[in-house]
């Protein structure tokens, strides 16, 4: 059994790992940490984990928590992890953050769209970007796996087999990109209240949002070249589910079976990537999964492919993702623990 | 035309006042404090009401209020309103109190239920409860005006004829209740998120809820007895509406057509009460108005009537009835400024 | 492994079944049978479960499935089940009928709230009501397993230790419930649409709901009296999930240690059942599960007892009882491929 | 008083219809038709317009309604209009078809986006588009008036001064859309099932959406030049409102204030646009409204223009702007009857 403990356990994110860690066959949950709730049982704050995790929430302590634990997940607001994470405890410690701070490989840019500074530079370069389908090797021996963010799992997923085979002109690509409101997170805003949100559908983050960076980053690299691209979030009213859909200009004689070949190539042995060809994801069908549906259309009329993913937020882009790095890591099976359909057909 | 303040003007209640009141014809607005936004404009925190109101909020200061202001309207949290109010000031402005505080006539009934001290219990004689159906003649005179609770608006206009006409066993009324997510207020609280009432169904506030006594003192008053009653509010996703679906065994002898009699002696000529017999009300029917739609059948196998009231909680159940009360204060048209049906059929 | 067919499968009830089938470790599913699309695969019409269950749906033939399969569960129209089950097909197969025709075991009392003839009603006698908390033994040894209603489930369930104890004046009983959409079925009617139902809340089938008579017939039984009672069924805009609300005046001298009593006693050792005692349950607690949750308040003011019920509609109150049945009838262990808890904490 | 009538008058937007024109203090509503609901009175079908409208429904004969009334509103689908309108009823009759069949000055266009024959082509060239801001002074004098699809309505308007201007590089305009379930109209289809659209975001009518030669020829028209776009359709889990999020590039030397300019000299008088500038719009904000909201963001990382255009799609996307069109066309006074502000600030 490997022991892991979260840091951060009572936000949506936190809550969703504690979940699928208490049901993770190869696993022991040995602490928990929470900000607002230390002393109180996690049930007393998740009725319905009563009996599946009643562990009570301890004080943020990662020095501490390093020595009980192999793994630690970090879900904590940004600049936190960085002023936190250490060699010392890394010598020791498997870290896997759910948060932004080890995502950039340039600590530059991360100080520039996050406005604030980057307290540990200098574990930038061991840090690895934990996206599964992409750095599976070098996950395998990190000992500080950056989680991606929900967005920019699902627009780099959506995008990296057009871009990596060369099919797109780069500087064309636009994702427009809605979220259900667990992606707000559990603090109390009032931008998150019920009667603020239903009924309405709106964008935020335009031109700022600083998922659009982590895209960049890693879909330049695919191509070893610098590319700047256009991210556009909205806010959806549903608790959960993230649709990307991403446009670019085909390349000169870039056709409909260069799109499908580039996806099968690339993702057909994936246990967590659907390909839908030309039938359309809805938030719907990946919910409650870590699976990410992808469908894609050539527009012959504009010379434009139109490509869809689609996630649960808080599973494959975010939680589920974490599980799955860590069972890379740890070589316990990649999809242990992790669900591919949804709970019901419904 | 009417000077009006508006004590608490950027919670729900409060802004759906300002809204009636920017649109009233005979009214201008004078005053607006808001505890957590001094100084900001009301259409920065509402931005749909740019052009429409865009005074600058005030501190709350009752006592500077009541010189510029015929009537002040007051939207506080329950125990502030008593601290405030004074007979200096009611000697020169009325008071349209949307809280609790002047509700109960019995100091000792509010104590016990609000579990707080009531701090000017001499003004309890003076004021008048403002539901306008019943006691449109003591309004039009009175400068203490406790406009009624949301639930207990529903609850007492769905019971008080059949109630007053002697129709039903009064031991028997169970009031089970439900109403959409404005009613909690708009407070940042983690049980009003979005994604903590969205997809979810549940009771509070069993046995305890404070519309008991305030619903309790009404029928009891129209009897002359006291009535003891049970009240159960639910949670509905949803922004508005209340439904009280109201329970009673029927005396001896009485059948449908006493039912019906009552219901049309008490309400045929209130402009604001819809009778729609056996034809069950839906909340979305009533939304963004002042109407009250009532219901009933009987069950002749249980010998009980299941009557059912449905209004908007922030019209009819706070800010239209608030209105509604100063248009009889002030002999502007009962029905001035105040909408009966709703904006669109859907 | 226990051969099963289902007919009407591509309802919301039948498509939850055919999930919870298709995840079942001791059955295979031989037969889907659906009167709107026969020929199409399961999948083609719930894509979510593609690789999960891809079988083409085939004509109603309970004859010929009878053949392929040990047990049949139908998710049809009430009337249709009691024109096709016979003898000859109860003499090979088990029949788990998931409508409301062999729910009552008085044919008139059928006839008269469905307003349609029995046709099978010699086979009423050999039927058993498929409760599984209260029915156990029988079913482990019927071939005619009526699956009970999900209003009617959860409200037996809260009631029937009470009842079943002499707590209650029976007289008194007041069900007030409400559901979730998918109760509504799948077919196409105004009524169900989206923009019909959302943001709206409303009572429906009042005094005349035809889970009246199955309730009465169960709680009526547990004290060899008649019982009549009120059940009031409402619609809430979400997905699944029903609330029961139960009032009853308590029998002199009962207080809250013997409601307590009561429930341990019938309940401690049920897998599916939680008891909350106070803290009230949200449906969003038991959704996708088949546990219901039951929770009670004593009002010493009115001398009643409110207890609450909560479960999925489409599981315990549907698709997941008939799988426990299944299970009980067939020894398969009673909590084989159906969950407890919900799949995520939010 | 003008006598109007309704053909269409029970689907969502031939009610939107009905209701705004029944509080149109110039207007007699002299007919309504209906395809399904004939013999029933309008209140029987949308009870919350009971007093307001209870005319009884008629079969839909354009023939004789064009006697008695001036005007005529079609809320048809497509391909009945092209049948049913002809150059004697427009010798005495003023139609504004809410439908396709005469948006599109080219026939051809329109028989290979709707896939259907086009039976009165000979129209084409006398009707006009009734985008009101754009073509005021033709619809003041035209007996055939197309009004605009909701989705082109908001596309249009925010992009054609941009367009106009030569602000934009018109080969790279992508208009990403999302709208509320009204949308899909008051059809019994599956797909429009509470429980089928809830909870769950999706694109559809990805390359081949209908109104996308609508926008190409309105914004092609403003330039004299051939304009290609990208149109991409979302659904959002809510009833009512589009938002619009239009991606072009910039053209050299084009500047923040250039765009700013632009939108101020198109609109600056308008009464039913409000320039938000970098304010994001939210679909709540124009909810009832006739309201065009639009915002702004300049990308200078990649060059582009963000432009944002939010409308209630039954409003100013379907009967508002038919009501505006017949405002214009009879001299009515644009804005009468017609509500620029949401009913409450929520």
């Amino acid at each position: 059994m490997v022991n892991v403990g979260i840091i951060g356990a009572t936000g949506y994110a936190g809550a969703q790992l504690v979940y699928l860690l208490s049901h993770h066959p190869a696993v022991s949950i040995m602490y928990l940490a929470s900000h607002s709730y230390v002393g109180k049982r996690f049930s007393d704050i998740y009725p319905s984990m009563k009996g599946l995790c009643d562990l009570t929430l301890e004080e943020e302590n990662l020095e501490e928590a390093s020595y009980k634990c192999s793994v630690l997940f970090l879900a904590l607001p940004h600049g936190m992890a960085s002023k936190k994470v250490n060699a010392d405890i890394l010598s020791r410690c498997v870290i896997i953050d759910l948060g932004a701070d080890y995502r950039l490989s340039d600590a530059s840019t991360y100080e520039s769209w996050y406005k604030t500074e980057h307290f540990s530079k200098e574990l930038l370069s061991s840090s690895v970007y934990g996206l599964c389908e992409l750095y599976r090797e070098k996950i395998a021996t990190s000992n500080l796996i950056a989680n991606p963010g929900c967005y920019t799992t699902c627009s780099i997923l959506t995008l990296a087999p057009l871009v990596g085979e060369h099919l797109l002109d780069t500087s064309s690509i636009i994702i427009d990109a809605a979220s259900g409101v667990t992606g707000a997170g559990r603090s109390e805003k009032i931008d998150s209240l019920f009667c603020e949100c239903n009924e309405s559908f709106k964008a935020y983050g335009v031109t700022n949002h600083r998922h659009t960076p982590e895209i960049e980053q890693e879909l330049s690299h695919l191509v070893q070249e610098t590319i700047v691209l256009q991210f556009t979030p909205h806010l959806v009213p549903m608790n959960r589910g993230i649709l990307a859909t991403c446009y670019a200009n085909l390349k000169d004689g870039v056709g409909e079976e260069d799109i499908e070949s580039a996806y099968h190539k690339w993702y057909a042995s994936e246990a967590f990537i659907r390909l839908l060809g030309s039938k359309l994801p809805e938030t719907r069908f990946v919910k409650g999964t870590n699976t990410c549906d992808i469908a894609w259309k050539v527009d012959k009329r504009t010379n434009r492919v139109i490509a869809f993913g689609a996630i649960d937020n808080l599973i494959k882009g975010a939680a589920g993702q974490a599980v799955q790095n860590m069972n890379i890591r740890f070589n316990l099976g990649e999809t242990t623990g992790l669900p591919a359909n949804v709970e019901s057909p419904l």
